[in-house]
Parts: C-alpha cells; sequence; structure tokens
C-alpha cells in the first residue's frame, strides 16, 4: 500500500473511533452492491477492457499521428480530470492538450485558437446530455474554424465526440461519421476520470493509460481493507461536527495544501469531488487549495493565527523531484551548497510542526511519485474515501440537484 | 467614481449602519494622520514624484532594450503585485516577464531558466530583509547561471536589486555596482504594489506606471468621501458576527468570483491582502477565490445548496471584453447567432439572481474596465476597504506575528 494517512491534533474518542470503522466499512461494502445509484465507476477500472484501452490508444495515435495539437472542450469533470492527470505526468510525448469551453471567455477562446492554428489540430467534444451551454458554443466555433481550414471531410475525421446516446452531438456525430465514444449512465462527471472522456485527452497526452488504470486496480484491491482505511473519510467528518477537533470548534473549511505546481489542478479535481459531493441540504465542508511555499506568504498569517474555523489536509510526495539544483556557495549561510530539494522538505517539516503546534488538526496523505501508478492509486483511493465519506454524513454522494438553478437563470436571462 | 457596489441578502438596522458608517470613517481617517504604523502606502500615490516614475521607467526601458525576459525574484507581496497587475494589464509592450522564488520546486525554477535562456535576460530580486530563503536561494541560482553566460560586469549591469537598507542584497548591489530600488519601511508587503519592488517589473512588462499610478490617486481623490463608502468593509464584518445576514448565521469564508481568467492572481493578492490583514488573534474571514463558468462547474452544487458558512463577492467588469466571437448558425438554439460575451453576460446575471434566490448574501463590485486607469483605481479601493475593515474589527492590519513560526521550524529542521 503507498498512500499514506498520519493526522495530528485530531483526537478521537477510542469507542466513537470504532464505531465510525464499523460504520465505514459497511458504506465502502454498499458502494460495491450495485444498489446505490451512479455506482458505476466502483468496479470500473477492473471491468475496463483491454480493446476499450486498445480503441482509445488507437484513437490517441491518430491525434498523435496527423496533429500537434488536441483542443479538449469539456467542463466540469469532463475538463478537470483530464486536466489535472495531464498536469501531473505530462512529459511531452504526446500532442500538448488545450483546454477550452470551461468558459465563455472570448480572449481565452482566441488564444487557444491561435496557438492550435500555429500547428495542425484535432478536437474532442465532451457533453453527456450533448448540450451544455457552455461546450456546444464553444465547440461550435471551433467548429467553423475547423471546417474552414479542413473541410467538412477532414474536420469529421478529426472530430472526436463523446458523449451519451441521444442529443445534439450524438446526431451530429452519427450524420458526420465521427469517432465516438460513451459516458456510463451511471457515472457522474466528477466520477469519470477514468471513462473514455478522461482516458482519450490523457492518452493524447501520451500517458500510459493502462498504467493509470492499473494503479487504480491497486488501489482497490490493497487500499480499503485495513481496520484504518477509511479514517481520513471519519476524521474530516468528525472535525466537522466538533467532536475530534482539540478545542471542540466545527470546522467548517478544509484546505488541500500542496508542495508541487504539478498539483495544483489536481486540487481543483479535489475540490469538485467533496465540494458536489457534500455539499447539498445545507451540509458539507467548503474546500480550499493552498499551494506551499508560495501561499505561506500569503495565507501563511492565517493559518497560523486566524479563525480555527479549518483543517489542513497535506497532499505530500515521498520521492525527491527529477530536477534538482545545488544553491551556489557565495549565498549566505545555511542555504549555501544546499540542493533545492532539500530545503523544500525543511520547508515541509517546518510548515507542518508551526501548524501542529498552533493546534490546528493537520492530516497528512502521502504518495509515492508522480508516475502513472501513483496517480492512478491516488484519483481512486480519493474517490472511494469521497463516498464513504459523505455516505457517512448522510448524504448522497452521487446527485447534484442545485446545479441546474444558475443554469435556468441564465436562460431567463437570454 | 467608477467602482459600485451592489448587495443582496445583506440586511443591517439603519442605526447599526449609521453607527458603523461614522466609525469607518474614522478609521480611514486614522488611517492618514500617520499615527498608525506602516501606513506610508496611504498618501504614496500622491507622493510618489514624477522623478520617481521616470527612473523606474528609465530601467525598464534598459531592460526592453538589452533583454526579452525578465526573470522576477520574489515572493508573498513583492510577486502577487506585480503578477497580478501584469496579468490583468499586459498586451505584450514590453518583455516577458517571468516569476521565480515563490517556492523551492526545481522543476519549475528549470523550466523557468530554460525560458529565459531562450533569449536575453535579465533579473530583478525583491526581498526587503535581504534575507528571505526562497529568494536568496534562487536568486543565487539565477546569478550563477548569468555568470557562466554573461561574465561578472554584464550580469551586475543586468541585475535589478529591490532591498532594504542593510542585508546580504544591499552589500551584494553595493559591491557589483548594481542598480538598486528601496522598499519603504513603513510599507508592508501586501501593501506594496506601487512601490518600486511592484512598479519595475510592471513597467518592464511595458504597463503603463504613471497611469496606474492615476488611477489610485483617482480612488484617493474620488471615492472615500461618500455616506456608503466603506459599506464594502463594514458589510463583511457584520456578516462575520452574524448580524447582516438574514439567517443569522456568521459567515466564516469570503469568496471572491471573477468572471475573467486575467484577473486570477488578482484573486490571489486580495487573499494576502486580506488574509494576513486579518488572519490573526483567532479571528479573520477566511479568504476563497473562483473563477466562473469554469467553478460553477465544480463549486456551483455547494454555492447552491450547502453549508451557509459564506458570502460571495463578485468582481464584475462593466465593459465588454476586446476580443469577441458568434457562435454559429448551425448550433442548437438559444445559443445560434449569439455573441459569446452575450452568453457571459446572461451566465453571469443568471448566477447572481441563482445565488440571491439560494439566500446567500451576495455582494457585487463593479469596475470599468481592464486598463492602468481602473486596474490603479481597484488595488488602492481594495487596501483602504481592507485596513478600514479590520480596523473596524480591532485587529492590526499592518503586521502579521505568524509569519515567522514555520520560518524558524523550517531552520531547526534544516
Amino acid at each position: 500500500m503507498s498512500i499514506k494517512v498520519e493526522s495530528a491534533n485530531v483526537s478521537i474518542n477510542d469507542e466513537y473511533l470504532k464505531a465510525e470503522r464499523e460504520r465505514a466499512a459497511h458504506a465502502y461494502k454498499d458502494l460495491q452492491t450495485g444498489d446505490i445509484h451512479m455506482t458505476g465507476w466502483v468496479s470500473l477500472p477492473d471491468e475496463i477492457s483491454d480493446e476499450k484501452l486498445d480503441a482509445i490508444n488507437a484513437a490517441a495515435d491518430r491525434i498523435k499521428a496527423d496533429s500537434d495539437y488536441l483542443i479538449v472542450v469539456g467542463i466540469g469533470g469532463s475538463f478537470l480530470g483530464a486536466c489535472s492527470v495531464i498536469d501531473m505526468l505530462d512529459k511531452g510525448r504526446g500532442v500538448k492538450v488545450l483546454f477550452a469551453g470551461h468558459g465563455f471567455d472570448p480572449v481565452e477562446l482566441d488564444e487557444t485558437l491561435k496557438e492550435a492554428e500555429g500547428g495542425d489540430y484535432s478536437c474532442c467534444v465532451i457533453s453527456k446530455s450533448g448540450g451544455t451551454a457552455e461546450i456546444i458554443s464553444t465547440f461550435g466555433i471551433v467548429r467553423e474554424r475547423m471546417l474552414e481550414r479542413y473541410g467538412r471531410e477532414e474536420t469529421a475525421k478529426r472530430t472526436y465526440v463523446i458523449t451519451g446516446a441521444d442529443g445534439y452531438l450524438s446526431d451530429l456525430a452519427k450524420a458526420e461519421g465521427m469517432i465516438t465514444f460513451g459516458i456510463p449512465d451511471d457515472i457522474g462527471g466528477r466520477y469519470s476520470v477514468f471513462t473514455d472522456g478522461g482516458l482519450l485527452p490523457i492518452a493524447a497526452a501520451g500517458i500510459d493509460i493502462k498504467a493509470l488504470i492499473g494503479g487504480a486496480k491497486k488501489a482497490r484491491k490493497e487500499d480499503f481493507d485495513a481496520e484504518d482505511s477509511f479514517d481520513y473519510a471519519i476524521m474530516r467528518q468528525l472535525l466537522n461536527e466538533g467532536t475530534a477537533s482539540q478545542d471542540g470548534t466545527e470546522k467548517t473549511a478544509e484546505i488541500y495544501e500542496f508542495y508541487d505546481r504539478k498539483l495544483v489542478m489536481f486540487g481543483e479535481w479535489l475540490k469538485q469531488l467533496f465540494g458536489e459531493s457534500e455539499g447539498k441540504e445545507g451540509k458539507g465542508i467548503i474546500p480550499m487549495s493552498l499551494l506551499f511555499s508560495r501561499d505561506l506568504h500569503s495565507m501563511g498569517q492565517f493559518l497560523q493565527q486566524g479563525s480555527p474555523i479549518f483543517y489542513e489536509t497535506m497532499i505530500r510526495q515521498e520521492e525527491d523531484p527529477e530536477a534538482d539544483f545545488t544553491v551556489p556557495d557565495f549565498v549566505p549561510q545555511p542555504f549555501a551548497g544546499m540542493k533545492l530539494s532539500r530545503i523544500e522538505r525543511s520547508m515541509e517539516t517546518g510548515v507542518t510542526n508551526a501548524h501542529v503546534s498552533a493546534g490546528t488538526p493537520v492530516i497528512t496523505i502521502y504518495f509515492n511519485k508522480l508516475d502513472e501508478d501513483s496517480v492512478g492509486e491516488m484519483l481512486y483511493w480519493f474517490k472511494v474515501q469521497c463516498a464513504v465519506s459523505v455516505l457517512l454524513l448522510g448524504v448522497d454522494p452521487f446527485n447534484q440537484p442545485g446545479v441546474e438553478a444558475y443554469k435556468s437563470e441564465m436562460r431567463k436571462a437570454l
């Protein structure tokens, strides 16, 4: 098992912890029976066939052969999953993946199109309903540019449609003969990183999707059968209800903290996973994320002495980074002659000690390193922890009844 | 006055509001007497001389003449001020400014150095004490590279040192004859965007610093003499204490919301400004930021129906963006034939209406457009609002007694 969880300033009564561990093990069992709706993602890593992965890799190879860029038009889970994996694992072995459609900003779209048009490009459009406003507006604009440049037949060959069985995108793909992939009905956007919509962009970036799925399989096999497997899921709920913090305060915010810029979008993915799974019925812990040491020089004061309404969840990597520098000898002590990575590690230790001394609950989650195996494991591990944690709260982790409100107000305003 | 504030679901008793407005006007007056420590930033826009701005512009012109890139080694306020202004206003009229030193990540530094070494470059190092760990480590590594490439004399000419009167950087600059700018003793990092450390990188990016300062002067002259000038500062405190929210709940988180990716770093600047000014003595509202519509597809569910521990502060631009697209006619209704900017505006209205309907307190701050004048005004306006708001809370907005804790723990770990 390569994911390790430590905690400080979290105190739970032994009896209570035992009972919660039993409830968590039950919740995990329930996830696997198929009795809960929208749990297709639970067994997906073991059920996805080699043929399916080969088909995705074949489409990715075609993109790599005829394109320098892939414009992915997706939003929410159809953006954050692939984007966070690519940020963590991209080694430049595939095409450059550009993300569009996660908003209506014309200036950003203009820049994206200009970059793609500096070479050859393909487009992958992802929308389950086929009607998401940002997606069909943006995809329309991209498609118009492709039609001008490549003509109708070639545009169809360069367009990869990932959508549900019906709707505008499905109809268009059929009419034009575009390569189509599906989105399972029983997997929601925030749990969809291992579906076609996540895997095709990841494979096009040159990342080994079989190894990524392998990491998820390993998590499923090894990470959830110990007595303390769900302690992260349990601690966050008890911190929220105020029974696990030493001062008895209810912790209303969870701060995910990273030490590597490559994990920033993974932080956004975690925010969607937990925020959208848990934030309903007037409940939920509000998720935030920070990048250290950068944000210690802005939010460090608040973390050390501000209102104690939060706990911290640090995500730390065990292996050292691939590049390194030695600080030159002409720099003052104690830094002269030191590896940058060693100073960084001391900063990690220093931050933990300082925040623990301040009495803040600090949960630390260690992963091995930024490779397909560890990242696949981590994504799956967090999905399970999230679902179990939200089930412990007594909330449905798999619906999102509030997301239509602004869309219907927006249509009124149009 | 071009900054406008609106609010919904914020209800304050008339008498109470009147009393708070008087307290706020007093606090603003106190800021200007010079009796409060670290308030050099208050009169700075009117006191900065044309000669000083000319000297900064002359240094910037020299950088533009001999460099393609400027590596700015800064962290905290010496990074976020310049970086947010450049993100908002960069039109490619100067050198490309690369930021380093806001962390110890060797992989990120490697990428930055590779980019700069693709052309000619200069370096601007910013540290008041001259001893910040991230800064002197990173600057040492950059300097070693410059010495290899340019030799000692040319490296000195290409190095711009912005520091206090004493310390390693000050000594080095004197020994090598480097161009040096100062950091006033009575201005803290988060209030320092209009000092040399902010202005030199901004000017090197080709942004008109006189117009930027002009916006700040205008704010000082026009924005703070109406009865309701400090209502934003007041509302946030009363929302936090629970007297201004309709359900009586204490709002512990402020979510800054933006509709333009160019404002994302400005959101980071706001987080430092408010978080570091207010987060002490166990007090303070925790600041977060979101980018819409992107983050509506991740955090929208929580905002609509999650735990009501937050209020929203939307930052909206009145003028339309410079680029635009028309959605092609082949896209389904209601989007076909519509300008992307118009759909975006409808989304802004839709989000506001949906969140107001949910009962969330929503404060909307309108600024004119992304030009020097408006951005200068906005930066100054928020600094004043922050200082007044934190004074209303009875906390010193200008110290940061907690920031040494992790640094001393880090030195122990080294």
